[in-house]
């Protein structure tokens, strides 16, 4: 089990993300974050962008690396033989999301294994969806991201607001 | 208790449907499967197609009838006197949904009572939201679906593809 | 459909229990509820007393009758085929029992089924337990179980409390 | 304790809403009532007339004031210092969300206190948005809000179809 | 709202708890904290022991006061009038129990109003029984427990101890 | 992460308990399982037995040991340095509880992991008290626990329900 992979939709990256890589990153000799293309919802921050942010964001980290992926996380996972699937899990509607998407996956590729890692109660009530919302209401998002692109994320959610009007 | 229905949205009837449906069959001396219009959102299979698709499904279950309703359960339910809402159940986020919708039913047609059918173990991942994303990125969706409509499923899910392009 | 079982340890019965088997009679042509002997836990109220005030909150309800059962669940439904079993759930802990009880009784006897009916709003926080706990507080138990059993309640109640000592 | 914050979106107000504000009107001596608007989903009845419906649902309650908040719930209790964000809870689904946001909210405003007040039982399966699905199909919404602006609703509801079409 | 009564165990007070009171005494006006003794099971620590312990704790809370109760909470709370129940919930597990027994309370005690408070996340795992067993095994309990009282909980947990031999 | 710690009761061991060690030797280049000795309840069959008994069922798995500990479980890994903690979880009450251990177990060993792996469906509602119910009541047990410790653990519960006796 020297490698995995954390999909995600990362829009934008959190420090709650950032703490579950950093210690996904000493439990294995290698780990992939994977942004996921979501074809039913597009989301605010283009696919491109999240990439390089969760790169920054993860600079410290050498067994990191970031990738894009459009289409199936079982048919990612096949190209990834021997990687297990890290999730996060916060609260009880996670987790049973978590435990239909692992059976779901591992149906559609079998042998495919995925492991729940407890969110730490610091970061708990972090999410990607409360940082936009609390950006667009111009309030104080320097606890929530990343300290190294906390100034990007602010103007990517701005350019994104900008573009939506 | 030897009528019930069977509400829902279908779109596509999925085999934890199927398996349901069999399982009421044999409990009850006659089952209604109902494809409920829903004016929020219009998914994505047109309402009649998903009605062919369920009677081609159930064909094999001699008590088993198909109907459209555009409308309230509830008075829906005030046609079918005598009949329980029958309802599948697979983990907590489903069943606090159902025990509300059950309370509101009794509240605006009094004496209706909803039972809920734990989703076979076997079947409890299978959604028709995941069939419908497995099917948009081209991947296998023969294991979750009724074997004898899975290919008219899949033209389904084109056209609908198609017509939002 | 017409049979159903209702199990429980009744200790004792309450509102709650009543409402749902006034509910189940409705609904199935002839239901037993069945007091399962617990070796693991003997409860306060003997079993046999059990039954009399159960038959006794019963007596209104011609279509119901009252029985007792030390061994499985599963091996008992096999002496009453064609009947399903029928469980009130009042909240997602309970939920989640009955579902792993449902898939165990299933294994055990394969065609078992087990139907939940939600709890009505009005009873969902009557249990037995609570019964006892206020009782042995000299509490009024008046309003949460049946009225023509609250005075025999009251006194098996203090006849196992008398025996403890 | 005397002052508290009920935010909410009050699309429409509902009796669970109005059951719920009377009983924190017993509790602490001012309540502020606050609309919150939401940027992301604009709801269905403009924002006024929910401050006008809920004013109208109120006004048998003295210490009790409605108030239209565009911004984050952490900066107006910045303007209401002492004030705790009270918050009705009906299901394990909702008290998830409550905490997260309770936890978020403490984040941004140090000291900020949320409590949370279990539903009356007798209204957990009342909401807006079960009020609204049940009006666009022509059912009967007495029994679910404030009878004194029942017309009200069924008008604002009707009006806001009309300028959908 | 100025006066609210906490009851609980407390066998023994932990730091979880001890921040519930203070947010609680920053809160009311006045603050009864109440030793609920349980028949069912009688626990660890002797009654007037927690008690003890628990006004050691509280000791830098002018308005808290710590009582014992032998009884129901419904007839403790007639006897203080004006007052609501204040317990803190930490997820969803402690949530129905304590819907269920508000629910129960209001009906023994109509009027009584029961409020729930989110627990802190940095101590929502931090519970008496942990800190027993912890403490069983010679763990170190003393980032658990205040500071002031921990040796004194030592000794209570190893006095009882040895009472068991 | 190429070593793991599986840690619980396994009184008796099942196949859902086999299903779960056999996918973690699958991802983890060693696995250890050890009994923890509950010192609150001791249980049915003795601890020096429990082990025999998974050391039957994992013989076929070269890189699984088996283990015995009396303590905590945080000072059990602090002699096993760079190993994670395995839990397996079935439905959200146990998940709450793994959370809340996973939280405790960092405290008090800083920089402890856990991982939850999600049980698989087939085997969700077997547990070993499900086991010894059914055993005690002389039902069929063959397809809940491995087959080749089968007689073993029938033998184990008789003798233990002898020794009660």
């Amino acid at each position: 089990m020297s490698a995995c992979v954390f999909p995600g939709s990362f829009d934008p990256v959190t420090r709650g993300h950032v703490n579950l890589i950093e210690r996904a990153a000493g439990m294995f000799d290698s780990v992939t974050v994977t942004v996921m293309v979501n074809i039913a919802k597009s989301g605010v921050i283009p696919y491109e962008e999240r990439v390089k942010l969760l790169r920054k964001a993860c600079s410290h980290l050498p067994n990191v690396q970031v990738e894009l992926w459009q289409g199936l996380l079982a048919d990612y996972m096949r190209g990834h033989p021997g990687s297990v699937v890290v999730r996060s899990v916060r609260n009880t509607a996670e987790f049973e999301q978590e435990m239909t998407a692992a059976s779901v996956n591992g149906r559609l590729c079998p042998g495919l294994e995925t492991v729940l890692i407890p969110a730490a109660a610091q970061w708990a009530d972090v999410s990607s969806s409360a940082v936009r919302e609390i950006a667009a209401f111009g309030g104080d998002i320097s606890g929530l991201v990343p300290e190294n692109i906390c100034r990007d994320i602010l103007e990517r959610l701005k350019a994104a607001d900008a573009r939506k009007k």
